[in-house]
């Protein structure tokens, strides 16, 4: 699922995974989802995505217009990332704020806990630590790119660090491995999906993005290996796949 | 520093947090810095703010026009928020992204460590974790305003989040402590001191905000009272103080 996974595998804490699963198994904390199913997922609890992929979505009902009724009845929605498989997600609620989770593809399965289960698996939780670490890092970034002025500077930004973090390698340069429409990259962005349609153009003109196939977003790769030589990996510890990468 | 630091009095660890100044003057890993003056601080370190507060700026060189001067003369800088007394940040680079931390007020205080160093506190270091990822909830729901399309929602959401965070309890209501200048609240939510200034001024105008004194934001108590009530704080165990409060 990432680009370095190979180097990870070594890491990978397979064992403590396997046991979890096995655990989640027994005591039916698994469940599996269909694509843009909800995950009925609450605060307070952990849960770690055992294959496919989870997308974000957050509502905020903030409106410094809250008379209108156009408001009221749609709240907006914004697209908050990717959680792919091996990874924890959790649910925030603080009004007028609430996250929400949904199977972003077919065969999502989804294994939950209370924080308490992991006294059993100490070396674990540790590891979903630093993977929440590691996501903490990468929405500092993408909050770099939403600060930007331009929504097409915006939207490179953001294409390019969605693809740097899940796209796969292909002939086409590193591409999403799902789709995701011109609205939720709005949602995302601040913009919306006309805006969105009209600068992915500009964009695939001169050369900064491709699309595969299905609607599948690429980069091409020389602009990913070109970043990639000239600054440090996101710093530290934390890595993009320190928990186990099941699949 | 906190609204709800009384609270939480009982909870710190307040013998290991000593004990980490202590080591930390020992080893001159400690260092004072007065108000807008650059931290030098680099990837694959943990910094701890002792005192005072500090601002994270990134800067994003993603451009749609990359051969435009300007661009290149100028990248954005985007204010990323606040860490606080007691709470650890990192700094993370990864073309085409850096960040930046600067004190925001004077007499900050900053310690510095490697990640090698918490071994000699265990404890210490799941609290440096649960803080990032109490930072990490705090930034998505943060993401969740700014895909808001509206600028003014996205101004009233980004103000709402920072004075929830970090404002003191005033006769004006929740009020923050220290100034953030029209700019640097357009650098957060994509969009330009001017228009900040303009929208404020309608916001003001609505009830939404107020100003106090030398120019401090602050939000009307009961607007934060009404938020509080009508839904459940920000999930599980993670806490806007779980590391000591120093002052």
């Amino acid at each position: 699922m990432y680009p370095a996974s190979d180097a990870q595998d070594n890491a990978r804490p397979f064992l403590t995974w396997q046991r979890i699963i096995d655990w989640a198994q027994e005591h039916y904390r698994c469940r599996t989802f269909n694509k843009d199913e909800k995950i009925p997922a609450r605060p307070g609890l952990l849960y770690l995505v055992q294959r496919g992929s989870v997308r974000l979505v957050g509502t905020a009902q903030v409106n410094a217009n809250a008379t209108s009724r156009v408001a009221r009845i749609a709240p907006e929605e914004a697209f908050l990332g990717f959680v792919g498989a091996g990874q924890p997600f959790e649910i925030v609620a603080q009004s007028p704020f609430t996250l929400q989770s949904y199977a972003h593809v077919d065969q999502t399965s989804v294994v939950w806990m209370y924080w308490n289960d992991l006294d059993n698996w100490p070396h674990f939780r540790r590891e979903v630590l630093d993977a929440f670490r590691y996501q903490h890092q990468r929405k500092l970034l993408w909050l770099s790119t939403l600060g930007q002025r331009r929504t097409i500077d915006r939207l490179l930004g953001f294409l390019t660090l969605l693809i740097e973090e899940y796209g796969e390698p292909t002939e086409d340069g590193y591409c999403l491995p799902f789709p995701l429409t011109h609205a939720q990259i709005g949602s995302a962005i601040g913009s919306t999906r006309v805006t969105v349609t009209r600068l992915m153009g500009k964009l695939r003109q001169k050369g900064l993005i491709r699309t595969q196939g299905d609607n599948l977003l690429c980069l091409p790769a020389e602009i990913i290996e070109k970043r990639r030589n000239s600054a440090p990996e996101v710093g530290g510890e934390a890595d993009s796949n320190v928990i186990a990468n099941a699949s």
